[in-house]
């Protein structure tokens, strides 16, 4: 394998080709101590962007604040609060977050490390929660996919994400006009929401992967090409990669609605199940596409055996009707001197002629016995 | 992908193409609040429809409904009441009905949402189950599916249908004749009555299908051909998709039997018992009609290879014997000043057709032994 | 789907079709109350055929009844009492059994619907229990099964069968010669019997079946054809229909084990494990024989492309060693007026028969290097 | 398929084909009272033989004795006792130790059926235990296993073989010589010693199919033939019946580790969690061994897939070169009176083989630039 | 099977041959007691190496040492102590230490048995642990895997390692530099840490493969060769042997967090539980790599049978079009004495040159219509 990989690199210019996300893993030096925080992402956000936002059911405050140190009368507040973080590249702002809120320094390095698989854990003062923001780049064509970490407290919420835009702005706007109940719903209540809003965005994204499939279905039932084959496979491939975000989101949610866990209420559970119930209704249009494009990719082999079976059967009924035909007209162009049908005077127009109209329509009758024209 | 879906929109006249019952999955603007009262399914009914019924063992009652409010009174019913929407479209209807039954916000979001997975949740004043119709349309050659919605209390059940015709008139009948116990059960039993009625109905689909895959099966034995392979495809698509209406049910039924509800006596238990023994039937069906697809499948495949065996077999004969002949015949047409076989006086009439007559006998010799013919 | 249906329909001349064993599915009209007493499979019996038989250690009674009313003094029996059934299209005898010996109206709706899966249900009064007797059909070359209930009361067991011949004489015999433990046992231990008895069956049944593999096996490896692929697709089926008896036995006998039920004692349990054990023998001789006829499929389709691959070498061989020699002949039968070689006086018998020599044996040694020779 | 195990039979001399292995299912004749004792096996030793070991940890002592009767007072004797039964075919030795030892009747009749699946039976006043001893047997080529029963008292053993050679002779110098810590257990470390005699052998049938598969793997990267195919086939199949007889082992051996048994010591449980490990490890390498086949035949497909395509590409460069040639010397043989060409003078030397020639080069380029050459 | 294992030995010269890696099998000989000590792994290091380490917060001491029997005082050291051994041939070395810190019998053996799959074992007063450390071979191109195995008590920690270099320099260096909480824990921190090592590890390894898989697809895309195959094949074992190291790790870090195990304080658990969502991420991307190398068959498959496809088009575009002109040409090469066309003065340049002209026409348009061209 290493021949491999050597030639490989021997053929690549250095610098003109990254790492393909899918064979991306989460890569820390062995033998660093734990927590020690490294961001194992790239960096996608100039500066760290932080702000906060203050709420009860009667006031409301917001606001963009410039060091992280600002957010720190938070953790006492009488308020429902939450604090956004958008990048991740600068260690100094999350090991301050970290020690001020008390967070766990293993809970700093899950943050850190974007090849996270989705997860909940249960720290005595806090839960910390990590899911995949996906969305569909329409540049490159592929899914793209954010991590999205949730620090829970009693009456605070932390989140962060790797990069801008920011995509929790419908939920600061929700609760802005005090739409729904989230405004008398507390930080749970919250973090739902964001949850919530994420999941809504797999139905987006698993729309447009529907469109790709029926089209790609209408294409294959009229004719079947290559590039549909590889459109199929990379298909394929996304949604494998939509089902690896997806499948341990199930596990999480169930965990959240299994368990009693402090800083969630009874009422925010009801919710909770819903959201499950949407990841359910997820991973089984998930499941459904994968057999449907299994079935395609059925479709498309058998239609190219189709293919070849037609261009054997013409080859075979031209060949079997014109190489006996030629075998016979070989005959009489041989120069034995003695070869009496050579000087029958009729045989040419009458007894030549009869013989290939008679071999051909035998053959015809052959053919379409075997159902071959 | 992305540039795909262009190229698809490109070549689809827009309007002129709807989205395929199977690629359809649950949309609603991402960010909204929890409980939005939005109706993603197709305007199925002009007008929503409401019927109440109230029956006891001795008294019954039937009326078709002017404006929902008409039939708040029934909640308090002493008899055992019955409330039949149809169409979901009015959303005001269901936010009336909502409220003063007590409904939950995200069940009622869930009523809307037709994309539904069948489930069963559990609200301390009521219960709710959703499960999918089943029906086998015959102009389209195709299951289509409704989602039928129950909303369970003490002594009163609502159901909520998408569409007109009504599915549940043999029961509004039965409970009018009271064949059977259907007036001495209460609302939990009806909930189980209506709920066996669109069991039943699967075993219909079933039937259909089976009749399918008898017929394409003696097909396939005699002569088989590309349409049959669309047609595996089609009812294997079929398959797939009830299937996917049909496994969560079952795990609604087994909730049902399993935990205790408040609102469901021990002796409708033993006829949900019925019910899900018939859904483990259907299961079992599908499954098995799906591995005789399979099957299938394998025989139209193997059977085309035959083909494609035996064409190359007949190609391979008439080559190889007369290949060699044509060449001989060759031989004997050159123009060679010194060429002593042409002079040869017996050679055209004996050594050359003896020759031919040779080398055939050789190689159907040839054929025969490796069982070619 | 449905215009196949239909073509199906004008195809086959009504009445001369009948529907398989296998699509075959329960088909009650949907709405009908639960408890409806509709026979679903077919009149195989011309009378209902009722035995009684009465024993305890001492006494032993046997006779056959006309009515079954004459039954019913055996439910207050102080024997051992087994009712037994053959034939269910007279439902009006279920109705008077159900009706006295108190079985709920779902048992007798089980019944009467033929297309039942294996199961166990517990009433408090009684313990119902259906499984499939299978049997192999000479004629007719495949698995026919029988649906067999149990309905099991404190001291009574009530049979019955869809048809004669009635399977249970053995079981008779022992009793009247008093074999083994039968008469001391209750008709907790007849009942177990008498299901000992239907699984040996399917140890007979799986015999025959294997012979069929083992017999099958050797034919591939001698010289697979067509017929054999069919033989195949058939054992595989029959296998499906066998494992889609027997599945779901392994759960009634495992709940039987599991679950403590009023009317099995202790003792009869040992003999019940020992039935559970033969079950799971069963299903995993079931399951190595589909192993082993999935390999089959295997080496079928790999010979038959072996096949394939001979015919195409014989073809390339003979093609390439003539194709250019018919060429060279061509040449030599050129009419060019300006020709030197055709004047060269020792050109045709050493020049040209030695260019074809040297080609061929060139061709040959090439063949031979490609080991396609 | 009754017509095929007819003409089977039709073509099977009778008397020279003995049914294989893999196809033998338990078959007592269906109706017999449970307890019948019938050997199902092949009488595999002349004569019963019967040796029993005494021990504690000063005494020892062993001997063959002749009459079963002889080993009745080890069942109170003080010492720890082993009584070792090779021969299964005369029930009648059986009877006597089933009624002495106090066996139940359905124990017997597992001992006597040799198509036993491993299992582990708790009775009150015993456990019984059966398993199957796997070798390998060098002349045929095959696998071969023989039944191993225990019947384990408080402080004896009886264990049943069908064959000699006995097995169990290394654990019987063990005790004699004191090696390890056996004198000091008990009959339940006896019992356990020796399962893990039988477990390791496993291990040495394992190592030699290992030995197969690499070879296997060696010829296929090198020179795939049909024989290879077979012999893929056969190393699946036997995997398959090692599967099938190591599977169940591994529950028996949970269950021992599970639940309390009277006559397991603590102590002996550590001894037994290790034989656990061991057969965990077993299936591990089979299930590895069978993906490594089933890839095996993967790489056998595709290389003989090669191979067609080879033989493909080297008749269709031969026939495209030629066939155009064929055709031009054709025309040039053709006998018009007026046929300019003929009469050019230089045309034969110059015009016919630069065309031929230029005719070449272009199809040598084609099928360059197509990488077939 | 025989057959082939005795036609290997003749062709492989003795002594040339080591087993592979994946064919390797525990094998200890039949029938030993439980707990003979006897190395099954290959000799790697020359003399055996002993290192211990001694440490609290404010204390630390490292030293090697010669004689095992140096190491003993550090039972009841007050001090966290670790002794690292590496190289097992020497089974003294083994036993005294077993003697000494009371390690059962069967540890021993399994320590020394080097086929070990991972696992967890719980003695009353120690706790053993083995996992298999990966890496990645560089000069053979494959995963080489070393067993290591743990001993813990309640203040020391015991390691075992087949061969040099020691891979947990970086650990000790850790302890050293009192570098993260490392010196505050105790023996149970230490063992976390080193397994947290091993499993950093993994990642690496992986990463190497998903370098080779995303450079094969990028090949795969271009020119599929016979060579990518292998290599396919080739990584699909190295993924098989990688799973088979990790599968059962997760068990084994799955009850350290479930059971209570007296050695591992609560805070220890947490960071074990950081280990475990560790390995479900190297299990879940081994998952992703294997569904991906499976996809990559297909891609290889399906362009293999593209090309065939080609290559056919090839041969019947030419022979189609030749093969009847050649036909008419051989016409017109017959010598008849009646052969009217041959007098016609322009028959040959117009009449024939046309005829062929159409037919090559219709041809052309004939293919062009069926897509060929």
């Amino acid at each position: 394998m290493n021949n491999i990989v050597d030639s490989l690199k021997q053929r690549i210019i250095p610098g003109t080709k990254k790492k393909s996300r899918i064979y991306r893993v989460r890569k820390k030096q062995a033998g660093l101590p734990p927590g020690t925080l490294i961001h194992t992402g790239i960096k996608k956000v100039e500066n760290v962007l932080i702000d906060i936002t203050e709420y009860s059911e009667e006031k409301f405050d917001e606001k963009k604040i410039e060091t992280v140190e600002d957010s720190f009368r938070l953790r006492d507040s009488e308020l429902t609060s939450w604090i956004n973080i958008c990048g991740l590249h600068d260690t100094a702002v999350l090991e301050k977050v970290g020690a001020h809120f008390n967070i766990h320094s293993l809970v700093l390095e899950d943050i850190l490390n974007t090849e996270q698989r989705p997860k909940l854990d249960d720290y005595d003062s806090l839960l910390y929660c990590v899911l995949k923001s996906i969305e569909y780049d329409e540049t490159a064509g592929e899914i793209t996919s954010e991590q999205v970490s949730f620090v829970l407290g009693k009456k605070w919420l932390i989140t962060f994400q790797e990069r801008l835009p920011d995509c929790f702005g419908p939920i600061r706007e929700r609760i802005l006009k005090s739409k729904g109940r989230i405004r008398k719903g507390g930080a749970d209540y919250l973090m739902y929401a964001l949850m919530d809003m994420v999941v809504d965005n797999y139905f987006s994204v698993l729309e447009k992967i529907g469109d790709s499939i029926q089209y790609l279905e209408d294409e294959l039932v009229g004719d079947p090409r290559t590039e549909n084959l590889n459109t199929i496979y990379k298909l394929r491939r996304e949604l494998l990669f939509l089902r690896k975000s997806v499948l341990p989101l199930r596990e999480v949610l169930n965990t959240m609605l299994r368990d009693d866990f402090e800083f969630i209420t009874a009422e925010t559970d009801i919710f909770i199940r819903d959201v499950y119930d949407h990841v359910i209704q997820v991973m089984d249009t998930v499941e459904t596409y994968r057999e449907m494009i299994s079935g395609m990719l059925d479709t498309y082999l058998s239609s190219v055996s189709n293919r070849m079976n037609e261009v054997m059967k013409v080859l075979t009924i031209i060949a079997t009707i014109f190489i006996p035909l030629t075998f016979v007209a070989g005959v009489y162009g041989m120069n034995f001197d003695n070869f009496p049908e050579l000087h029958w005077k009729w045989f040419y127009p009458w007894g030549f002629w009869s013989t290939i109209f008679v071999l051909g329509v035998v053959m015809f009758w052959f053919f379409k016995r075997k159902k071959w024209i």
